[in-house]
């Protein structure tokens, strides 16, 4: 099992990672919290997709004192988005929601052209724009939506780096990222320019807001350099709340843009989505014979997966799901059909959402942002 | 013997430096050859202040081919400016002259913030201006004057950047600039930044255009780097030309801003240049009677050689005075006397030109030159 931001693969133990990464387990109490402000529990915090924080606490107690945070979470745009991506962003857009909080988005299009000899920068830019389609088609609030190139906003984000940077030893980089000396000095620094957007609105305004960034569990390591830097700046550590990867349809791991047809990506027709949920790994035995006697294994199956993580909201009917796939009561090509249709049935919303979204992206760029708010930075 | 970027100290053997950093001598062909272009040969590369090179040959091949070349020099803005920066950019400016040739100045501004906890980003920027007001005393033509701000510039500079250090190894940066693991991820990044310089002319025009670099010969290493990497970028390998240290006022060692006392900064007053000048450290004998019966050493005599490298242009007064005082036929105080009255002139002058140069320097800075010829880069 190996969990690095750079490489996510083979079978993900959990609640290894969190007494690895020394994060927090989110509590009865923490979700019972949760649910009151939002008048109910999120689905990914029922199905635990969302599992372990660092400072959630501190971030709940901080907005019961009356004092705003903000969240950030981001993408390296290295392809087109699939679902796996979506899963954070959707949570996201939830405590957007709830907490009527201010999001910063990072693309890190320059850590992508930094680790790819095949990208050039205008290819790795174009890749910001067709993602940043996908963030607002999840339906954020352009209002309190920001939107940051690392490219696009080099300017600011260097300035801002530099000031995180030099608290950073070459020595600390190795131990979080795993650094060697073949590694290129460009992605030794960019750990710096990704800490910076955890504290771009205590920039702008001033005075120290918190921060709390939802993000896949893997991510967990970059923050620790921000939470280091942090109390050196004046700010406070950013807080963490970490979810399972959606997995893949293939055997295993999560889902993965190098793996195309166990991705479903956001740009897929209906046709590719069909034939690819049809071609994919399940829970279910090797015949009908088999799975009829022996029933299925649903928390090894995507199929179930994606109805548990992402599509099926009703308990019940999750659990009833489940249930008669372990009895074998469901045959995989059930499963399969039913899934599909919510998939292409998701997919074609999200390009609806997608093509509407075309219009508002340019005006939500960190730039665009701070010359309408007339702060230079 | 330590010779780095970074700290310079104890007697300087210059021939060894030739053959530890793999450079060339500035052979008699050489000179020949510029003094053709120049009509005459410089004082600076008469006296061998400049004396050594890479690829000086191939710069003016290719200027003898029709092709113009830029010229490549800079500061890292730590203090005020003082004697010993100006030697290269003196030369700079006759190159500048001769071949009519653009200048690219940078100031890294970013690399003095990087390594120093002290400086505020404001104070690193504001050190920049004042240190260009230096450079443009020195009479470079505004015209074909190009100033960079690391912080200024950041957005351009960091995206060219990152082009260059995915070519650079931590191996690599590590072997040029002895960075250990205790050194900040951010200096660790700066060696690309510094590189950027040397093709900037190449991206805007979109051809190859050759670039020398006039610097410090403890700079050398830097450009390693840069020539490593153009060649992946299908461009020219910067050439160099090095030139010697200017000594301080004290026993040994390149005049630094470390040691005030030793130095002479251009803003310093009359009074404090005589003071400095009158306490200086000298070739001379321990007493009057052994000076005049043994001689001094102005080789070693930063007051004779301030003569010598800068102030001086006649060779057989130059001579004169070294032979003169070996015999011992002039005293230390006489030396002293007449070297206080030439730099107090010289420093007057800069100190105007300095003044007058204050209006012009906003605009000659890289945004600005951008926006001027309409290049969006």
């Amino acid at each position: 099992m190996v969990v690095t931001p750079w490489e996510v693969s083979g079978e993900i133990d959990y609640e290894k990672l969190i007494r690895e990464f020394g994060t927090k387990p989110l509590t009865d109490d923490l979700l019972e919290r949760l649910g009151r402000y939002a008048g109910g529990l999120h689905m990914m915090l029922r199905r635990r997709v969302f599992f372990s924080h660092r400072d959630l606490d501190l971030i709940l107690d901080a907005y019961d004192d009356g004092r705003e945070f903000i969240l950030y979470t981001g993408r390296g745009p290295s392809g087109q988005t699939h679902l796996g991506h979506l899963i954070p962003w959707i949570f996201t857009k939830h405590l957007q929601d709830v907490f009527s909080a201010k999001l910063y988005f990072q693309f890190t299009d320059d850590e992508k052209f930094l680790i790819s000899h095949e990208l050039t920068r205008e290819k790795a830019m174009a890749l910001t724009y067709e993602n940043a389609l996908d963030v607002m088609a999840v339906g954020f609030d352009p209002e309190r939506t920001i939107l940051i190139s690392n490219m696009r906003n080099a300017g600011l984000m260097y300035n801002r780096a530099i000031e995180i940077a030099r608290h950073v030893t070459l020595s600390t980089a190795k131990a979080v990222f795993g650094f060697k000396d073949s590694s290129n000095i460009g992605i030794i620094f960019f750990p710096a320019l990704q800490a910076v957007p955890c504290f771009l609105e205590s920039i702008f305004e001033e005075r120290d807001v918190p921060c709390l960034i939802p993000a896949a569990i893997d991510q967990d390591p970059y923050w620790r350099i921000a939470r280091d830097v942090a109390p050196k700046l004046g700010f406070s550590k950013p807080a963490q709340i970490h979810c399972r990867f959606l997995p893949g349809l293939g055997k295993g791991g999560k889902m993965s843009s190098s793996m195309p047809e166990t991705c479903i990506f956001t740009t897929d027709d209906p046709k590719s989505i069909e034939r690819k949920i049809m071609n994919a790994f399940t829970g279910g035995g090797s015949t009908i014979s088999e799975h009829r006697e022996r029933g299925g294994r649903p928390q090894e199956c995507p199929i179930f997966l994606y109805e548990y993580l992402l599509f099926e909201e009703d308990d019940a009917k999750v659990g009833e799901l489940m249930d008669k796939c372990r009895r074998g009561e469901i045959l995989c090509g059930e499963c399969k059909a039913i899934v599909a249709e919510k998939v292409k049935r998701f997919i074609e919303r999200h390009q609806e959402m997608r093509e509407r979204a075309r219009g508002m992206i340019e005006d939500l760029f960190l730039d665009r942002y701070l010359e309408r708010r007339g702060i230079r930075a």
